[in-house]
């Protein structure tokens, strides 16, 4: 597996990556990391691998943009020295764009998101050892639902940057679109977006891979 | 209009009838008639023809199927004795098969649907002086997502049902699909079935304009 | 109708306005606009007009009088650059003289009213592309009643207002007058003030009528 | 006065009675007796009369009509044994005429107030020491408004009662009127019904001037 | 009656004053004066002279001494403009010094008592029409009980500062004595300190019958 | 020491007695003794005694007089089994008597006290291996108040009927005096009835005392 | 994987298996799982074989022992037909022991334990497809503290049912054990019992384990 | 006893002192000690000794290692001008190392510990009378347990700085440890750190035995 003794792994991102985590810090006693894709990660390291000591902090928080993490990147990335970092961002960038349509101040469209993106990562990686980046989605299997559509732009400027910056790529929207072959969306997620446990596991399931978890 | 002087005017359904109205009793002072359709309905009626007395009950319950009703049908329509009695039920008949698809004594399926419906119908109708039946709707544009299109068919038994027995006959999907064409579904209900206030105006429109509502 | 494409419309006023309004922002998901006559216009408008994605904004605070409303002006009006502006004051400014009256530092005089309202009006009209002045009301049949009689003085500086400065007038007043010819105040509001659900849709309606709505 | 060492004094009545009282007792430590107008006349009595020992309960509940009290007036009037009785009701039975309207179930007309008023009368007459009957009243002004006059005449079927069975009168809507050739309803109730502390002393003051309560 | 027509009567104490008031302004609507002896003297006066339109204000805090008082005297006193000021503070003082005799910081010695109470009349009595100044007390027949004899010291400076300053004086404890020959101390206040309902009417009328107030 | 190896001690009694205990049981995990004396007896005897294994259970119910205790003694008394059986009942017995003197139905007088209270012992002796009868108490040092002179007369009877039945007597009564030497009541309690934690911890000496309890 | 299509898996056990679960039922929407190992073993299944459609239904009560599931188990397993059958009981059986050792009536011995633990399996065996026994747990590395080597007598009776009854047999201690070679049990477990989420994945991880999961 | 008249005596620790006592103050009327060993002591001080007037302040905030008592030192100790110091800490010092082993920051070290222990000590001990050191300590009787080793290395450091500084030395740990060999620990307390009544008591008596307290 590629985590090593003692690093430091972050998360950051949205009300995905949030889950209801301790606040400020993310760590800790008592379900600090939220009930989410990163508790059960957290779980399945930590029980795989105890004897690593693996230190994982949650700095989600509900609703986020990209230009809501620009605005704490310094404070809850930069400052916490983390070994590995792992973003998941862009839901709520798209999402706006559909369910408040008239309010654009809360929408972030592509080419901003793709350069605030790009600063975030540019700033960032020559102080951390890897960058893990995670696919925004959209639980939907209809390829022309025009909210899925964007989603999927969004989703490819991620896999470009990734490959730009030799980021670890995760591809949460091909592993719902996995699951989605075999389930309704409404048995995950009634807005497709919040995920039951069984999608907060598909999550980890992506990010663990990537990472060569073994079970 | 076609209500008529002090006539009483009960509607039954689920969580998009129901809205958090008063109960048991479902009319009455300080916001008894919930926060939906129904209320909407009463506002446009009491204010527009505030002479004629129309008394409006609501008797939704949330998560309810039509067997649900069935088993208080007696108690509270029957007993109510009203003059109008609207029927709006089905989605969660249909959802239930999608969302929780391995619980099927949740489900109803289109025969049981249609059968438990008919008798609803036919011990009520000799009852009252005119029945209203509403579709179920599913708020997705897509009429190949399979949900959609089971609602579809939930529906068709709707219309045939009122075609049968001579009750008016109000298509809430169809006022949702022309809605479609302009907003995407997350602007209504992020889980295409709790609308917001746009959606439950779109129900209560369908139905004034069934019932010729002269604004 | 009046309103044409993107136009921001924003209203302001006191407790009949705010209606458990999202603040500060009042506007966005989950009911921001409140559950009163703006959550009904915006409704209707996004309904009928789902085309022409109107931005409706809801800026009421209860127990405002027009000072309070001077004092956030700048903030909740101007700041806020509407398209079209809504105001609807001077309830409390009167009521405040009938259920305090040993208390003058909370009422608000006519020509104080006036004052401030005229300048309200002129530092804003140059910036918005229209401006209504809807008329305070109170839910009482008997003119001579002396509240009534009181708030007919402050809704006659509103229509001169209106006229004065070419803005759309609403007359809340009397849209009530009609209603209380058929049903008694307390049917619609027990203090005379606060109405339910219907008496929000009368004022909803007076509005619509007035910028041309089409049902 | 009139109530004499260890009498026991029962009020029955609606909302304006209950006030909060304890229940299903009554009486006993901590606000037992509500916060209106009976727990002023018993601290007036209590203050004035601390040798006397007069027993007070409240037996008010919220919302009440002459038939919700003929419905417990054996439980909650006769199994008390009172020496006194003081009732006050008719408020809703009026008042539910006025605000809602269109449900007839909730109203007590005229008539059938009277039959179940005289028979609770009769039926109690003979197991007390003295009855005192106390007007249903409504804080308006305009003895030409709907809900005023009706009030009246239901305070005038109080009056022939008490003449009939030599109770005790108590006019509290007389008591009303003399305040209101000085202030405005509002500054009492904004329902016009429920009163504030000074409103709830009017009706202390009425009832202590019927019993010849020497301050 | 002493009182006369638009003065302000503004009450300073501690918990007795207070009684849950409505704060930081002490007046308005909603039980703004609390539930004890101000709100009852208030509700006597209005409903008596409601041609006088009294403006009663209640500035007591729960816990307060005469130190507690002197730290706020401008903003709650002086800056109030009151036209008539009563005072009742010193229950507090005392009290400390027998429920927690190891804190000598929170006791008032009876020295200290006078000489800030003394600075704050002096500082108050040019700008106000009348002081009312009552004795503190406490609920016990025993003169030998250590709390009252030491009570009745610090009534005996009020006693002392009324004479000097010509204030009116309102003797509470007195009032209290008269009652304590009928009834245990119990059945006013377990803790002899915080008095039901009959307790406080005692301390309004002890107040009224100082101002001359005809019932 | 008296108590021996696993033997089972129940305490029985009123608010003193219960404190917060856990319910319908009365011993077990998570403070299920409450906070009161019981809960100070069974520390000091498990930190003491920790190889003795006793059992302690709490049955006090606010409020009781010994009339409660009759009717739940069966349950909650013999039902239980103890060894050891700990009584302290009379408190509300005789504070109703002075704190509602209007109401007879919640006194409970000397003779029927004493009657029921010895039934009860007749009933128990033979089940158990010891009875401890502590007397009700009141925390004040006059013992001229006449509640205080009550109280010791109740507290008369239970020492006669410890000495008739040769139970352990424990003098609640005089351990206070001792105290109220040196403090005021108002230090222990406020309402000279429920005391702080060293007035519990008061009553928990006098028991462990007379159980001959080696610090 | 030996879980086939469409099977129902039922578990049943106390606090760690409860784990908030949705009650009565135990599976639908909304967490009806809880948040322990059975949700995790669910997400697991459902996300790596969302084909097969299995059901996993919760009926952990927390506090039970092997006796409480004796009194249920008509009810929430033989009623529930379920296909598969997981048991985890035990811990409480021990603990009682230990934490409240004088209330014998909470203890379960070994003898009992396996008495009733064996007349479930053969009441149920004939009716499942396959039953699954795992062993109640301590977080404690330390062999020979009591309650370890306590509870691992329970265990051992597990395992010889297992062994009887060819049920499926998961060693939830050994899990433990092997983690306990790399992290202090506090890490895991405050109180050694109710684990976090890295615990609860390792008993996720052992039954999984058991049943042939391919990751 | 060592206590002297009118002596003040503080406390200051962690969870086991805090036990919810009133903040900020920790001392006063209701329940402002807490509800462990400092209130066990207050009372037992209270009242066998009521004639010193001892006074008792609790200054415990949960959670505190001796970096947090570092940090608040002026305010609530050497500010507080006490008497006697109390000291108990290092639980959470300690307890941090073994529950979240990967956040170091939250760890204090042995050497570390004794540094700014030492210095507390030194900077109080010219102004204090009297210093007490009490041990941490964990309630485990296997000597070889990590934890258990760990705090007696911390609790050796207390010994050596009441020896080196001439404090009155309380071994907590020994006091545990005497009772553990009657009793297994999760009969005091499930997580070895945050004992139930008993565990208090425990504590309570060894400082008092310390102090010589005489029973």
């Amino acid at each position: 597996m590629k985590l090593e003794h003692n690093q430091k792994l972050l998360f950051i991102g949205d009300s995905i990556t949030d889950c209801d985590r301790a606040k400020p810090e993310g760590e800790g006693l008592f379900q600090a990391l939220g009930n989410g894709y990163v508790a059960i990660i957290d779980g399945l390291l930590q029980s795989t691998y105890p004897e690593l000591g693996i230190r994982v902090v949650n700095k989600g928080i509900s609703g986020n943009t990209v230009k809501d993490l620009q605005m704490r990147w310094q404070e809850d990335v930069l400052n916490q020295h983390p070994d590995w970092l792992v973003v998941m961002i862009g839901i709520n960038d798209v999402w706006r764009q559909f369910d408040t349509p008239t309010i654009p101040e809360k929408h972030v469209y592509l080419e901003q998101y793709e350069k605030i993106y790009r600063e975030l990562i540019e700033q960032t990686k020559p102080k951390v050892k890897q960058i893990v980046l995670m696919t925004p989605y959209y639980i939907e299997a209809n390829m022309n639902d025009p909210m899925r559509a964007k989603m999927d732009e969004y989703g490819q400027v991620v896999k470009r940057l990734a490959d730009e910056y030799q980021a670890i790529f995760v591809d949460t929207q091909q592993a719902f679109n996995d699951l989605l072959e075999h389930v309704y969306p409404a048995t995950i997620a009634w807005d497709r977006v919040h995920p039951d446990h069984t999608g907060h596991t598909i999550i980890a399931k992506a990010f663990l891979r990537a990472i060569d978890f073994a079970w």
